[in-house]
Parts: structure tokens; C-alpha cells; sequence
């Protein structure tokens, strides 16, 4: 992901959340130094005793850390160094994992925690692409990240309703594979019947709730929502720009015409909830769309496919899109399931303390990893956030 | 409730949250005004066409208004001016009303919105004392509302836990009488089997939380919740001073001990959840909360007993202090009920439009009228919100 | 000047630099209680003890004080307990006092506080009317302080300039007539030749600047200034609105036209210096303004006049306006004359400590008494204040 | 002076008064490409459209420019781009000028402008090395931008008050030499008599200074800066670190002990003007401090010793260390002399607009080129700035 940048990429902090592209490279390294190698590989030397402060990003339990707006002061470690420092603590763990064969104990002990890295892991390298395309953005000179050819347009595939019926349904993960804790524990709730947009809401779409005045009527918005969309100034979705009449996006391609059978994307909450209420429906609870997505499978527009951009919906699939393309925001606030444990530790930081004032998203992105995401992953920001690929799917009751 | 206060009390909005008492006082007026008077009662004659600037507080569909946080510059119009715009919509109400009887079809539209109006006025008497509380308490003079002996102490009822099986639940309100729409529809909701406590958690209590070190542990804290700690810098509950190794607390009848045997009350819901993790327990959800209260009568400390302050639990009632006393902070956050649909026009600015970033307060307070409160009642307060008279009961899974 | 008043209106602070009337009341009889009765008067005994906390301004070397933007936040003391807290200082040092003529070395030590404290008098006098102007201006309603008619429009005197030859020049207070510590030491300055207005600069004048776009030309305007006009976006003086084409102003008078032969007043230095700049002239210097009105009398409409706002200038005078009407920037930072030492204690603290990002004043206005105003007088506000009965003179090098 | 630095430490920006490196470095050729080649170069392409915006620093009559505080969101142009930028406009202009052999009156005209290039060059070299000085402070690695070894301990020298007497001098700049506006016009000014310092203050002076309470004792401070103090928690000059009981600081040569016999620097005014109290002295003018100056030779610590780092004084001249060192906070706003007139066009931007609420300091410092400091020369900044080589001498009254 870090081929097309050049060094200076690496150092630059748009806004504070987005953290430069070294400081994800040497936090993901930081996270297997600290939790694994630095507790259970006896003998082990940090390779630098200063990265501990500056790499750590929220866990308290482990000591204090560099302020997070400040990650973009630092112009050193440089880049070469924070490479240096990966292929110390990649090499130690490499040699220390194939020793652990002789310790299965141990060896089942850490499981856990090297897998949560590599999760951990692919959630850094999304907000490494969300987090350059920033970068880029703030930039007059307006650089891409990948110079990328236009897409042709595409006929997307009409918006039908799919009925759901009321029940009573299990939700939250089950069984022995992988999930983060917020998914548990798998619990009932009852599901009142409804309604759910065949494809996610388009540019079309949303140029014509722009066209209707949706940005100047208070009345479809929420009251924080309101008061944001008039202290910053929101007229269109982030990374739109009107040139000529036309709506231009910057894209991690470069910057080119939105074209309207693409998904909308770089939605805040506010955005995706004011629109659907202008569009006479509502946006799924989490529920909904976890009951809905069930028998999927995970297959659609993700990091794989090296687009970096949502793609228009094709086929007749009766639930197009629910993986990939964009987060779908859902009028779920993220609080923790019924009976919801924190991971014991420093780990246990990793979710439960961040269920407050935030929204649920579901279903991945074009920056989503597919050996990442699944049908109960419960991605979270505040409804304010716009940096993230995240758009919207409509329901309604029925 | 304002026969206690001199002319310059009325005047002042200590923070932006509070309002000075003659807004009050005018502002529940200006609702009758508005959304009756000025709407169906031909030849009605505004007091003063400026008022319906200065005294609307949120209704963006009925026109512009004053900016909330100025509310305390205005020295005019005077608390005379008020009360007698006070009577002159009240007269014009009575006179209306009386006549309506000629017209029973009008008289059968507008009756909701008079009821509306009286429960809208009910809410702003609350706020009165909780608002000239504040007012009172920025005064380095530190006056009192009321002077009040100070109460005996009491042996408060030991705590019990008290067992709830696990079930289907209709939530919400139900029948013909009088609601706010967000307490609607009634619904189905699985509840897991639970535990409340007995009775609200005291000031004794609190303390213990206090004294072993709960404002200094991170680990105990949302993480919003640990950063408004650190900024605002708490130590205690709001209105609590230490003073010689004795917790103080400003209260409506004057500075007087925290007494152990009382509920702890102005507390954030940050301070809520973390005295509820501390203490091995977590808050009650709204729904919880609902099946627990479902069949109890509304009785307890409401303003009515003229107490204006919480009062310790006595008796062996399983589940005492349910209604009045003090609000309690649920864990959920404030969101529309399945099918949900706010009221038409302005009036639906009520409610709908704050469902975001607020938690869930149940059961009334030593402020709240007993004919105001209802086991569906849904208050709601942003998570660091102190001043209103609120605290918390635990509950746990069973 | 409080007759006109009700009691709301001592109550509010409309902005930080703003203070309550009822402020104003009780920190004027604090300083007689503080300089000199507490000091010097055995056995008495203060009114309150907490308002030593309560109405000190600045004076960090007699104690704590509250905060400044905070003092609109106290309904308490009342009103009328802070006229009797005055009466009862009034009528401590009236018999104090007398008393003293019994003492004449303890006489002589405490005459300049006397003095100082009635001089401090009179300009709290003055800021509470500049204040409650301010007071009245966010109030949507426009309250009058009292009203006057509108005044008939004069021929202002054409403007000339008056031409002064360079030299050294003793500034700076001389005698032993009272004068506050930054007026001195009088010292020697060379003067280069200069041309000062005859009159003050009038509405009409200003509002050629703004209609030929002063307000939109950053080549007019200090760096700061500039800053200052976008972020606070004015468009004109403060207290002025456009109606249909016609610039109104507020005045303690009521709203009414600016008419074009009054001085122009609200000015911040910003924009005196901008307009000075446009009119291809500049403002004079403290040194200059002080060396042409050397041997004026003290004389103008002064607030004696009643008029509590400026009027044309009308006569033939060489230099008309030069004491009363509006303070008159000039170019001079407000710094330490050559040997100036801060008065011994407390007092010290009066003037020494503000010489920092401030510029100085010069001759009063239709607020100042004509017994506190002299030629040497040095008044001085940052460089953004408007509140102030602000406005100014031209100059040029001849 | 780049040349110790790696690519990323040209990238950063540390606070908003603080500009990259490389935008330094584009910024000084756009000066020449903009008030130059653009203009007067036949033909002249410029190296790329979009830099007029982005390394504009304040000049409004060129155009728009990039927003002061977001020049380190740029990771691009990269360092190698600006460096090509460079040599772009180095060799565009010097083919221009020696084209312009053939055109005296050209060449004529363009002169001072070429001259004024250079000498805003020389400004920014300084301002390069206190930038970074920064960069690497606010770095918890504190890297060095040049290891340098402990100086070895002197005696410095003792001490002396020189007198100056009274008396009409003439201040500004003479002759034909290169100046910059704010130097002129050459005038009269009165001086009394007074005493200089016979060298700068030192940080063993300053460290007695803070010993005896000097940054808790607000009668030493003027107003904002007692409000600076307390806001921003100073207890040392900038860069000051104490561990162990010993005061370390931060330089160019990485962290070390504060030398007692070095000038004490990075002070802002505030602290400048307080130790100057606290010792029974005061801040010289700039009058005074050019009258004193008027007749040495321009040596000292400048630059071009290579040591970036002020030295103690020795030897036994009567005024040691006039030049260099440290710039010298003088007790004088920076205000217009006289009959200035800035420059002509843009350039006329260059000081004039920046005469307010900013303090002149004198004399160079060791990152001060020796062909770019004079005794006339008048440095100025606001009074909160301690990241520059700025230090004190004493004055007194004679």
C-alpha cells in the first residue's frame, strides 16, 4: 500500500484524526512489541525504548503515550527507521512463533493475540488509505495516490425493496473463528418486519437531495447534525467540489467527475440519516442489516480488487453491495450487547470504552480487507465523521 | 415556585445549559401564544410581536430566535413585563376555551396541544429549579433557594438485588392518555433475565467510589468520559465541596453535609458507568428499567412533597425510589423507538430531532410533578450533563 | 446616571470587557473601603467580608478577586444591598473624615487617596455608561437609556488644517493639581512639524470610506486590524445598522439616524488608523495632540452637557473639539513616559502594568466630567476596543 | 544550513509561527520569481502556476496565499521539487542579470529590488534555524541539528553600568546603503540620561531570577503577561528542562546544561521585562540602545562563527556583545518613525503593516548574518514570542 507514497507522504497529519502514514506503519509493529514480545519472548530488546510513548495510541493500561493530534510533529523516526523498526519486531516474532512449537501452552496462550494483531493490523492498513486520501486532499496541488483511468459509466441496477418479516433473531457472533469483542456475546432481539434498498443510495441520488436544497432545510436534519452542517459549512459530501455546474470528487485516482451510478461516499451520520428521511425512509438498525446479511457471502468490492473507489452496483442480486464498496451507516448507536465482556487487560481497551456517541457501521469498504469483514462486524465513529469510506443503504418499516 | 426569588435572580443564565427564570416564565407562554393562540383563536393580538424572536427556544419551522447562550443579556423586557404577559395569554387561553364549547370539532383538534402545553410547562418548572440551583451555586455568596432544616439521618434500606427472568416485552406507552411521541409505538424488545438494585445508590456510597481512587483510574471511565474528567477537572459530583475532610454539597435549601443515607444525585452519566463498572455492576437499560416499573404506582418523592431534594429509601418495598428522588441514568442511548414517527409540524421538533448523543433517564426526580412522570417516560440528557437532579440504581446480569 | 434605570438592568454583563452597573456601584465604595478605610480607619468593620473577593478588579496585590468575565452571573448581592453597602462607605468616610481634622499629619497622608478614590469614581462613571450602552445593544428590543430627540442637522465646520512648527517640547503632568502616575514624569520630546484637523472626523466622512469599500481593502489596514475585520466582519462602527439604504446608529438616546456632521464615534483604533490611511493622512501622536492643546481651556461637551453623545462642531475655533465629544486615538502605544515610576503598593498596579498592546487617548468625551479631563490625561484601550465613546482627529507631516 | 537535516525535517511545521523547511526554502526564490522575473523577465515561465498561491506568505496585493498555519499539511512539492524550484529561478536570474548589462535603467530599477531579495533571504536563513530549533524540541526523541561539544566554563566578564547623557540625538538609518523602510526616516529624538549594561544578562542571573519566585510573583509582570505566565505554565525561558535540580536546555547542539555564563535565552518580552524589575532595572529603548550602538564595529557572535548558540561574554569592552548573540527585547513598541513612508507596491507590506502590538528588538543573534545586521536595524515581534534568539541587557535612569 506504501509503494506509490514518497517520504515526505509518510509525515504529514491532515486533522487529528488522521495519524501520517509512519506512525500506522511503527503503532501496528508497537502492537505485537507490546502485547506479545515484550511479555512472553523472554530476552527480547525493544528496539527503541522512546517508541513506546510515541507509538502506543489509546491504552492506557500500558503506560502514557504522545499526544494523538501531534502525531504529525515528528519528523523523526524517519521513514527508513520506522522500517528498521518493522523488520526488528517482524523478525523477533517470525523466530520466536517457530520456536514457540516447542511450547504449546504458550503457544495457545499468545494465539489470540498474534491474531488480533494481524487484525489489528488490516484496520491500519484501511486507515492508511483512508488517512493518505486526506492527506492528498488538504494539498492544493491535489496529488493522487494512484493515477487510475476513469471508470465508463455503468447502468446501476434499479433500487427495489426487500421485505424482511418481524422475528425473534440471534445476532452477534458465533462459534470459534475470530471476532472482536464488541460482537459478543451473541444474544436474541426481536426484529420488527422490514423493508431494505436493494444497492446502496448513488451519487445520482444524492446530487438530486443536494439539487432539492437538503444542505439548507432544517428540517431534515437532526439537531447536532444541524448545527455542524452550519459551523462546517457542509454543502456536499467531503471531497466534492462543484466546478462548472459539475460535481467533481477527489478519489485516491485523482480527482473526476461523481459519477452518478457509483455509490455515494464520505457521508457523515448526519448526512446519511438526513437523506433518507428526505427520501421518505430511514437508515437500517444494525439488527436489520446483520439479520439481512446473514446467509451471505463475503464477496463484493473490497481491498482485493485494488479499485480504492466504491463501484456501481451490476447484476440482479437481490442484496446487492452489503460487503465492500462503503461503510453503511446504520441508526444504531454502538452500546455494548446484553451481557457484553470486555477482553480482559490492556486489550479490553481495544472496544467497550469507545461505546458512547458513536454509530454503528456495517459491511466494509474498497479499503476493507475480505479476510477482514463479516456479516457481525461492527465498525464504530462519531456521526460527525466524513474521512471514512461510508455511504448508506435505505430501509423503511413495512 | 417563584415566590422565593428576588427581581435580579430572574434575570441570570449562569451556563449556556440553564435559562434565566423569567425565559422561563415567558417562554412557556410563548408556547400557548404560538402554537394556539396565534394559530386558531381568531383576532388574537400578540403582547409584543419581539417576543416570538426571544422566546422560542428550538422551533426551527416557526421562524428565527434569539441565540440560546444569550439568553441571560437581556435585562429586558422586566420580570414585570413577564408576569404580565404571562396573564395576558393566560386570560386570552381562558376566554378561548371557555368559548370553544361552541365548537366542540375545534375543541377536539386543539386539546392535545393544550395538554401538550401544560406537560411542556411542567417540564420548564423542573428546569426552573434545577437551573436556579446553578444560578445560586456560581455565587461565591452561595445563596439558598429556600432555607431548609437539615434533614435527621436515617438508616437507608439495605440494597438487594432483585431478579428479573428473561422474556418478550411490549415497551412504550399504550392507551389513550397523554404521552410524547417518543415513547411510541409500543413494541416488542427481548430482555435477557437481569438484576436491579433495590434501591438508588446513596451518597455513602459514592464516597467509597470516591475515596478508593475513581476519579484518578482511567480504566474505569468511557473514554469521552475520562477526557471530559481530565478537562473539567472532576473530583466529585457536581455541587459537592470538600472541606476539612467533609463533603459539602450546595443544595436548594442552602450548603449543607452530603448526607450517606441520601441518593447521590448530579452526576454526568459518565460518573454513572463508571461507578456502576467500579462497583462490578453496569447501569440498567431504558427497557430494563421499563418491565422493572411496569406495574408499580407513581409514588415517591416528586415535587409535590416540596422536598426539592432526594430523600434516603425507607420501608422494604422490593423496589423503592423508582419514581422521583432523582432521575436514573440508563445505558441507553436515546433512540426512536421501532416505527417511530415524530408528531406533525413544528411540534415535531420536540423530540425527534435530539435523538443522537443523549443517554436515557428514567423516573422522575424531587423535581418532576407526580402527574408529569409514567413508567414510559423517556428523558433525555447529553452523557456529560450535571445539573439536573440525576443519579443512578445498578443492575447487573442475572 | 442610574436614575433611568430599572433593576434588570444593573444585573447584566454583556460581553467580558462589559461590567454590571451594580458592579461599578460596589467597586467604587470597595476602593474607599479597601485604600482607606480598612487601612487607615480603626475599628472598622466591612459591610461584607466577601465582597473584598467579590468587587476587586485587578488588584492582585490586596487579595484574590473573582472573575472578571464572570460578573454577570450574580443576582447577588441585590441592588438595593449595593446601595446600602454604599451608604454605608459613604457614610464611614464622611465621618472618618471630619474626624480627621484632628489629625492633620495622618490628614495629609491619606488626601491623595481621597482624591484618587473620587477621580477612579469618575471614570467608573463614564464606563457605566459606555457599559449599559452595550447592555442595551444585544438586546434585540433596543431599549433607550432615556430618550431625546433627534437632534437638527448642522453645517459642520469645513475641516482645515492647523499647522504646528517642530520642537522640543515638555510633556507630561506639571504642579502639584492631582494626575494619575502615567502622566508623569514630565520630560522633553522633539517634535517634527505637523498639521492637525481642525474638528473631529464626522459620520459623513466615514461613510464615503465605507461606501468606497474601506471595509473590503486590506492595503488600508494594519495586519492585525485586517485579522480583526474578517473574524469579527465589520462593516462599519460598532452600533451602526443598515436600514433601506441609511445607516442608523444605537445611542443611549435610542436608534437613529447617524447624522452626518457628528463626529464619529465606536471606532476601534483599527479603524481610525484605516480611515487615517484612506484619507491620505494619519493620527496624530500623544506628543503632538498634547502639544497643540497645550493652552486650550477645558472646555466641550462634556457629560455635564447631558447630552451622553457627541455633537457637530460649530464656531470658528482654530481646533475645535479637542476636550469632550469622542476620545481621540492617537498613533502612540501606551508606554512608560522616561522615568516613570508606578505609585508605592496596591495603587501602583492603576496604570504601570497595562503599558503593553494598548494605545492611547486623548481628550475625553461627552462621558468624562470636565473636572477629570486635562490635557496631559492619558486614557488607553487595546487596539479592537469599540465600546468607548472612540473616534478621531487627522494629522499629517507638513 | 540544510545540510544536517534529512527529508522529513523539512516537512514539519511545529506551531503555527514555525514554517517547514522547504518552505523556506521556496518561499525566498518565489520572493525573486515573484517581485522579479514574474515582472520584469521577458518571456519568464514560471517553474509551476500553483506555487504563487502556496509560498505567498502575507503579501495581499500579489494575491491569494495558503493559510499560514496548514503549511505542514503539505507533503508535496517534495523537498527535491523545491530544490529544482530553486534552481529554476537561481538560474533564471542570474542569466537575467547579466543580460541586463545592456539595460541600465533597467538594471537601475531593479537593483534595490534584487538587493532587497537577498536581504529577505538572510532573514529567513535565521528564522530556518530557530524553525527547526523548534522542530526538534517539540520531538520527545530531541534530536540535534549539529552535535556539538560542551563549551568548557569562563568567568564572564563582571557586570558595569556605562552612563550616557542626555541629549537631541538623531535616530534612523543615513546614507545610501541598504536599509529596510522601517529604518526611516532618519530624525530627532530626545534622550535622557541613562546607563546600559556593559553585557547581556546571563542565564546564572536568570536562574537567580527564578529561584526567588520570579514567575510567581505577578507584581513583577505586566498584565497580559502575568495572564501569558499562568496560561501557557511558564516557569523557565523556552527550551528549558529541569532535571535533577539542574536547568538543561534545549540546542542546536542537543540538550545540556545551562551554562551560567552564557546569555540567557529565548525569552519572550514579558520575561525580559519582569527580570529587568525584579533586578531594579528596566529595558532599554531603541533610542537609547542606538545611540549606545552608533559608533561600534558590527562584530560579534554572529552566524558565520558556526556556533548557533549564544556565548558568554569576555574580554573587558566597555559594551561587549551589542552585536549577535542574542537580539536585545527593548523597552520600545514598534511604531513608525516619523515621516515614514513604506515602500511602494506589494513590498510596501513588507514592515509597515505590522507597526502594532509587537516589540523591536536589536542587535542580531548567532544565527544573524554580520552583512545583514546594523545598528539601525529593527527586528521586531509580539511580546509573547520566546522562539527566536532573543534575550536582554539592563538599562537604568541615570
Amino acid at each position: 500500500l506504501c509503494e506509490p507514497l514518497v517520504t515526505e507522504d509518510y509525515v504529514v497529519q491532515s486533522m487529528p484524526d488522521v495519524s501520517p502514514t509512519k506512525w500506522h506503519l511503527a503503532h501496528t509493529s508497537w502492537f505485537f512489541e507490546t502485547f506479545l514480545l515484550a511479555r512472553y519472548a523472554a530476552g527480547y530488546q525493544p528496539f527503541n525504548r522512546d517508541f513506546a510513548y510515541l507509538f502506543n495510541s489509546y491504552y492506557v493500561a500500558v503506560g502514557d503515550r504522545h499526544c494523538r493530534q501531534n502525531r504529525g510533529l515528528l519528523s523523526r523516526p524517519t521513514v527508513e527507521e520506522v522500517y528498521e523498526y518493522r523488520r526488528h519486531v517482524d523478525r523477533y516474532m517470525s523466530e520466536w512463533l517457530r520456536a514457540l512449537s516447542d511450547d504449546p501452552p504458550l503457544q495457545h496462550e499468545i494465539a489470540p493475540l498474534v491474531e488480533l494483531g494481524l487484525h489489528h493490523e488490516q484496520q491500519h492498513q484501511e486507515l492508511l488509505l483512508t488517512d493518505i486520501k486526506h492527506v492528498f486532499w488538504v494539498n492544493p496541488l491535489r496529488p493522487a495516490y494512484r493515477k487510475s483511468p476513469e471508470p465508463s459509466p455503468q447502468s446501476p441496477s434499479p433500487m427495489r425493496w426487500i421485505n424482511f418479516p418481524e422475528g425473534l433473531h440471534w445476532i452477534g457472533h458465533e462459534g470459534e473463528s475470530f471476532c472482536y469483542d464488541n460482537e459478543t456475546p451473541r444474544h436474541r432481539t426481536f426484529v420488527e418486519s422490514f423493508q431494505l434498498g436493494s444497492r446502496l443510495v448513488t451519487n445520482g441520488e444524492y446530487q438530486k437531495f443536494i439539487a432539492d436544497g437538503g444542505y439548507r432545510e432544517p428540517r431534515l436534519w437532526l439537531s447536532i447534525g444541524w448545527a455542524a452542517v452550519q459551523e462546517q459549512r457542509w454543502q456536499a459530501p467531503l471531497y466534492w467540489i462543484e466546478r462548472d455546474g459539475q460535481w467533481l470528487h477527489h478519489t485516491l485516482g485523482g480527482l473526476r467527475p461523481a459519477a452518478d451510478d457509483e455509490p455515494v461516499c464520505h457521508l457523515s451520520y448526519f448526512e446519511a440519516d438526513a437523506f433518507a428521511r428526505w427520501a421518505g425512509a430511514r437508515l437500517p438498525t444494525e439488527a436489520e442489516w446483520e439479520v439481512a446479511c446473514a446467509s451471505l457471502p463475503i464477496a463484493g468490492n473490497l481491498v482485493e480488487s485494488q479499485a480504492f473507489h466504491p463501484a456501481p452496483a451490476v447484476g440482479d442480486a437481490p442484496l446487492a453491495q452489503m460487503f465492500g464498496d462503503v461503510w453503511e451507516w446504520t441508526a444504531s448507536q454502538y452500546t455494548p450487547y446484553p451481557g457484553f465482556k470486555p477482553a480482559e487487560g490492556a486489550i479490553g481497551e481495544y472496544n467497550g470504552k469507545f461505546m458512547c456517541n458513536q454509530f454503528v457501521l456495517r459491511g466494509g469498504s474498497c479499503a476493507t480487507s475480505a479476510s477482514h469483514i463479516r456479516a457481525t462486524y461492527r465498525n464504530f465513529f462519531p456521526p460527525d465523521a466524513r474521512w471514512q469510506f461510508a455511504g448508506l443503504r435505505l430501509a423503511r418499516d413495512s
